[in-house]
C-alpha cells in the first residue's frame, strides 16, 4: 500500500543542517523527499540548490565550489549563490537564461542552525523561529541531531506525550505503578498549542532522582509551535530548569529530523548534566523505534486510523495546527486562547 | 508490472500455526498479507487480532500479555481476548467504547492446530477442516511447514499434478524414459475435485522401491478441498498406506504456507519412515524454486495466461472452484459429481 | 517517483550478444525490460524466445536443449527454433496448436554479434546495421560490451558530447584550461545525425599524446544512426585512424548496453594499441558513474527537463529522431541533410 500523505507546510522554514557542517564541500540534504545541495563560496555567503543541473539533471552536489560559484561536475556549468548561471564552458555566448538557473532555496544561518525556506524561488516573508535559550547565561547548552522514521505529527504528538512515558519508557523515566492525579490545562493559539501540568509531583524515576536529589514543586509544560517546533520546559524546585527545544525537519514525509538544543541550569555542574546524555538518547531510541513501527503500519494498511482519548491532550491539537497551516489558514494572532482542563493520573 | 490478484477465498478457516508455537509471547503471521497477532491468555484462550493497535496504530505484537490480556507496549492500552479494550493507563473514564476495539478474527483450535476465520469481526457458520488421519491407530503421524513463493492455486496444482514429476524430480520418483499407458478419472463436487489413476504400475522410483519392495497394485487418488486443502492418497499392495493431506494458507497472494500432516502405515517400522522425510522436503524445494520462478514471471509480465491440455487433470478445477468461492457461487452439494476419463502416460 | 518511458523503438534490431556467449546451454537477456532466451541448439540454429513457458509460464531458461530444441524444466514441453510446441509428455494427443507456441523473435548472426528484432512474432522487412571496419585489413579489432544505467539517448548524447571531457575526464583526455576555437558542422538525414569538427588541433591528454607523437591534422566525426548505433571516428595525420562504433541495447529504458567494436590502425603496433584499453574503461566508467546519477535525478523527480545551449550538438537531434522513429516517423531518404555550423571551443 501506499502511505497517505501527512500534511505538509511549505511556507516555513526548517532546519536543514548545522553550520559546522556545511563548509566548502557541498552537502546534500532533502526535504519533503528533494534533495537540496548546500554550499559555503569563499566568502562565506551559503547556496541552497534543488540538487538537479538545470542543464542535464545531474546532482550538483557531485560537483564542486569555485570561489563563490558551484560548479556542475559533468559539463562544468557554474552557478553563483542566487541559482543564477555563470558560466558554460564550450559556449561562446551569454550563459545568463532564466531557463538555465539553478532552483534555488532562501536559506538563513542564525545560533548556529540554517534554515531553508521550503518554497522554491521564494522569498520569505518572515524569519525563523528564535531559539530563546541558545546563549542564555547560566545554562548550559548540548546540541544534537537525531532521526525517526515518522511523520513530524507523530513525532511531535510522541516527544509532548506524557502517558506513554511509564510504558515505553518504564522505569527509566515515570513508572507504570506509581500513579498521581494531576490537572492539564491545554491551551491553543492559531500557531501554536501547549500543556501545562499542575499537581505534578517530582517524578519518580532514577533520570528524576539524579536531577533534584532535593525534591520540591515542580512545573512542567510540553509546547508545540507550527510548523514544526517542540518544548518540554521542566522547573523542578528553584534550582532546576530544562528548557529542550527541538526544530523538526521534514527529510521526507515518514523520515523526520530533529535538532535540538536542551539548555540545563542545574546545582549540578555543566559537565555532570552532559552525563545525561545517554540517558536521553536511550529514551529517543526508544521512541524512535515505536514511531518506526506506527510508520510501518501506516505504509502497510496505506491508512492512520486513530482512536484519541482526552489524555491524548497535545497530539490532535497538533494535526488539526499542521491541516490548517497547510491550507494556508493560520489566520489572526489571538489573545485569548481556547482552552481546556483535563483530569488525569500521572 | 503488478502481479494480478488471484482469488480471494475470505469466508473459510486457515491455519495459522501449530498449537505448540502459540504461547504467551504474541506472534505475528499473515494472511492475504495482513499482519495477524496471535495469543494464548492465561487461561489458555487464544485472541487473534489485527496487528495494529486502535490507539496510535503500532503492532500489537510489540505488547505483553497480562492475565488473559494483550497490552500494548506504547501506552499501555489492553485487550480482552475479543478485541474489547478494558484498560487506558492515565485516562480517568471508561476505556470500553466500539472505536476503541482490537479487530479480531474468529479462531480454533483443534488437533494441535490453530485455525482463523479469514473475515474480520465475523462468527463463522461452518467449522474448520477435520484431518482424518491426524490421531488414527496403526499410522505415524509426521507434522511439517514449508512455504512456496506462489499462490495457494499454483501450490494446490503443483502438488496433485503427476506429469511434472518426471521431470522436474527425474529419478526421485518418477522417469521420464519409463513410460505407461494409464486412465485417470477426474471427479469434480460443488466443493471439492479428486483425480483417480486407474492401472498405474508401482513407481519405478528409488522412493517407491524403499516403500514397497514386493511389488502390488497401486490405488492413488489426489484430491481438493476448498478452499486450499490437498490431498495424496496412496495405497501400494495391501499393506502400505500413504495420506498426506496440507492445508495452504496465503499469507500472502503469492505467498504459500502448507501445513501438512503425513499419515503413513506401511511394513516398514516409523522409524524408519521418518527417515524418508529428506526426501520429501527434496522434492518440495524442487517444486518450490520452480513455483518460485512461475511467480516472478507473472509478477515480471502482469499476468498468467496458461494453455493446458487434457493431462492437467486438477489444476484448472481447482482454479474454476476457487474463482465460484470467491464469488460466494459455492452452491448446493451433488450427489452425482461431473466426471470425465482421461488417457494419458505416467 | 515513476521515471518517464523514453522513446522505445521497436521496430528494429539490437545486439543481444556476442556470437560466443550462445551456446547449447540458454542464456537469458532483457530488451526493454522483457526476459529473451536465446539458445543454439544442435545444428547451429539459434531459436529466440519470450522466456515464458506458454504451458504454466517458468522461464524456458531454465530448461535444457535437446537437438534443436528447447525444452522446458517444469513439465518438459519442447519447442523448435521457431517456437513451434513439438512435444508435450504424458498427452497421447498432437501438441501442434496455436496457443501452445512460445513467443519468438526473429534473429541474425552476423560479424560475431546476435541480433534480435525488437517487435515479437514479426517478420524484420530490413536487415540489421553493417559493421563496416568489423573485418577491415591493416585495423587492429577490439570488442568489448559495457553498460549504463541510463537511456539509450542518454548514452548516446553521452558518448558523441564534447564539452563535457574537459571536465569530466579532465587530464585523461581533453584539458579544461587549454581552450581552442573549432568549427562544427552538424548534419541530420531521416536515419542518421552527424557532426564534423574543424580546425581541431591535436588534443593535448595523455591519451592522444601517445597515439600521435607527431602531431598532425586532426579530423573528427561524431555519428548517430538510428536505432541506437554510435560511432566516434578519428583521424590524426595520416597514419592514425580509429573508428569506434557502439551499437545500444535497450536492456530496459534506464539499462543500455554497449557492444563496440574499436577499430584502429596507427602506426603504434596492435599490440601496444590494446594496452589504451584501460584507458578507454577508464572514461567509460566515468561517464557510466555520471549518467547513473543521471537517472537517479530522472527517477526521483519524475522528469526529464533540459536546457541546452547550442554547442550541445547532438543530444537535441538524437532525440527527434528516437521519437520519430517510436512514431514510425522515420520518412523517406533526403540527398541533402539539415545542416548548421557552430563556432565553439574545444
Amino acid at each position: 500500500m501506499t502511505a497517505p500523505a501527512p500534511p505538509r507546510v511549505r511556507h516555513a522554514w526548517y532546519v536543514l543542517a548545522w553550520s559546522h557542517e556545511v563548509r566548502r564541500e557541498p552537502i546534500v540534504r532533502t526535504l519533503y523527499g528533494d534533495p537540496i545541495v548546500v554550499y559555503r563560496g569563499r566568502s562565506g555567503q551559503i547556496g541552497a540548490f534543488l540538487d538537479r543541473c538545470p542543464h542535464r539533471g545531474v546532482p550538483l552536489s557531485e560537483g564542486s565550489v569555485a570561489g563563490d560559484h558551484l560548479q556542475c561536475a559533468y559539463h562544468g556549468w557554474e552557478f553563483d549563490p542566487t541559482g543564477q548561471c555563470v558560466a558554460i564552458p564550450s559556449f561562446l555566448g551569454d550563459p545568463a537564461k532564466a531557463g538555465r538557473c539553478a532552483t534555488r532555496f532562501a536559506v538563513r544561518e542564525r545560533q548556529g542552525v540554517i534554515w531553508v525556506w521550503a518554497t522554491r524561488d521564494e522569498e520569505p516573508p518572515v524569519e525563523p523561529y528564535d531559539f530563546e535559550y541558545a546563549d542564555r547565561p547560566g545554562y548550559t547548552v548540548i546540541r544534537r541531531d537525531v532521526r525517526a522514521a515518522a511523520t513530524v505529527h507523530a513525532v511531535a504528538e510522541n516527544a509532548l506525550d506524557v502517558p506513554h512515558t511509564a510504558f515505553l519508557h518504564g522505569g527509566l523515566f515515570r513508572r507504570a505503578d506509581v500513579r498521581n492525579p494531576i490537572t492539564a490545562e491545554v491551551r491553543r493559539w492559531h500557531n501554536r498549542v501547549e500543556a501545562e501540568y499542575i499537581g505534578e509531583p517530582r517524578p519518580t524515576g532514577l533520570v528524576a532522582r539524579l536531577l533534584s536529589p532535593s525534591g520540591g514543586l515542580v512545573t512542567h509544560f510540553d509546547r508545540f509551535f507550527l510548523p514544526s517546533v517542540v518544548q518540554v520546559e521542566y522547573r523542578i524546585g528553584d534550582e532546576n530548569h530544562f528548557v529542550i527545544t527541538a526544530a523538526c525537519t521534514p527529510a521526507d514525509d515518514y523520515d523526520t529530523r530533529l535538532y535540538a538544543l536542551a539548555a540545563l541550569k542545574s546545582r549540578i555542574p555543566g559537565f555532570l548534566l552532559r552525563l545525561l546524555q545517554p540517558f536521553g538518547l536511550r529514551i529517543f531510541r526508544q521512541d524512535a523505534a515505536i514511531l518506526a513501527l506506527q510508520t510501518e503500519n501506516t505504509r502497510h494498511f496505506g491508512e492512520e486510523v486513530y482512536a484519541s482519548t482526552e489524555v491524548d491532550l497535545l497530539g490532535p491539537h497538533i494535526l488539526k495546527l499542521l491541516h490548517r497551516a497547510e491550507r494556508g489558514e493560520v489566520g489572526a494572532p489571538r489573545a485569548e486562547p481556547w482552552a481546556r482542563t483535563v483530569q488525569m493520573e500521572a
